[in-house]
């Protein structure tokens, strides 16, 4: 069994944070740097992650959250916001980005470019931001991979109003949506009702089939 | 740094693979427990994993994805396939399943299976399959590191037709749409145009924002 399979093991979707235990901010960082180098589609990274501190604004996320208490007792709040659409302006700029860091231009790289343009633009800005979403939702397994090596909770929550959350930390702006949310902090176990269930799966053969 | 740090830039999307170099069974098993293990949202796994080893099914598949030589000469090929819809039964199948294994019946939990069903009700099938969708790149990420862990290349792929695999595969008679693939082996340095390009990711400020 390897350490990711353990990490995996050990991890579940907290539902009671100690609120007076806090992550320290080089373990925030080292999750961040996990999340930030997630592979993504043509290397896009097409979303954006932010850090709610503010008490009054995570107060606001609980109330379109359902309530639910992580949202205001973990140590940090993560929001996962996508890219409203996928526009030439944002290609190019990753692209012009991979030139500079690369220090080159390459040509199969500029042509992908071109290709990559064409398709986007193609595409309806609704399905432009759903592949954007899933992206984010590579970097989310990351960063609970992560969190998990450095002992962190973690809760992947769907269950907000995404463009409530979006008016409340002025994505629009910014042209982003919200698109899922991860509390990181650590359990409190008293009063955690799932802490001491079974994780559940379907098991290999339900889930897994070989074409061979 | 942690391990998941190191482990995240020393992966890349490999471009040539070495195809007499085959991942070990009991690799390619905890592989596909770390996918089995990623969490979902409600912990529904809408979704499956094809591990496609037939040389014909594979060619097949690289016709239908621009010729892209990773999909035949890659040890193994994962196909990531969504459910298309998130139905009443698949939902009871899994909140069965969860009661036949914690061995009891969670008032709690009756009462979100409930919830559940109505919120997928409420939606579009197009719009069940999305988030279906992007449950399947929760495990993608988990995948892909816990390759990395092992020492396993990757190569998370979109650039396919989706309805040809589905096709190919027989993918609607199991009501699933194939998503995303991920070929699995060890990388072939000559000849692969990446492998020693710089990895390239927007710095922390321009993809991370605290709100404090």
């Amino acid at each position: 069994m390897t350490e990711v399979i353990d990490k995996l093991n050990w991890r579940y979707a907290t539902k009671k944070y100690n609120p007076a235990k806090k992550v320290d901010d080089a373990v925030l960082e080292r999750i961040l740097e996990a999340v930030r180098l997630a592979p993504t589609s043509s290397g896009l990274q097409p979303f954006e992650v932010f850090v709610v501190k503010n008490p009054e604004l995570r107060a606001k996320i609980r109330e379109v959250a359902w309530g639910q208490s992580q949202v205001t007792d973990a140590s940090h709040l993560l929001v996962f916001a996508a890219w409203d659409n996928i526009t030439p302006e944002r290609i190019n700029m990753m692209f012009d980005l991979t030139n500079d860091v690369r220090g080159f231009v390459n040509e199969g790289w500029e042509a992908y470019r071109k290709q990559l343009l064409g398709i986007v633009a193609a595409r309806s800005d609704a399905a432009n931001f759903d592949a954007a979403a899933r992206q984010a939702y590579i970097a989310l397994g990351v960063g609970m991979v992560a969190a998990a090596f450095e002992g962190v909770d973690a809760t992947p929550m769907e269950g907000f109003d995404p463009a409530a959350v979006d008016q409340i930390l002025s994505l629009q702006e910014r042209k982003l949506r919200s698109v899922v949310i991860l509390p990181l902090g650590y359990r409190e176990e008293e009063g955690d009702w799932l802490v001491n269930l079974k994780k559940v799966r379907r098991p290999r053969d339900k889930f897994v089939t070989e074409l061979a």
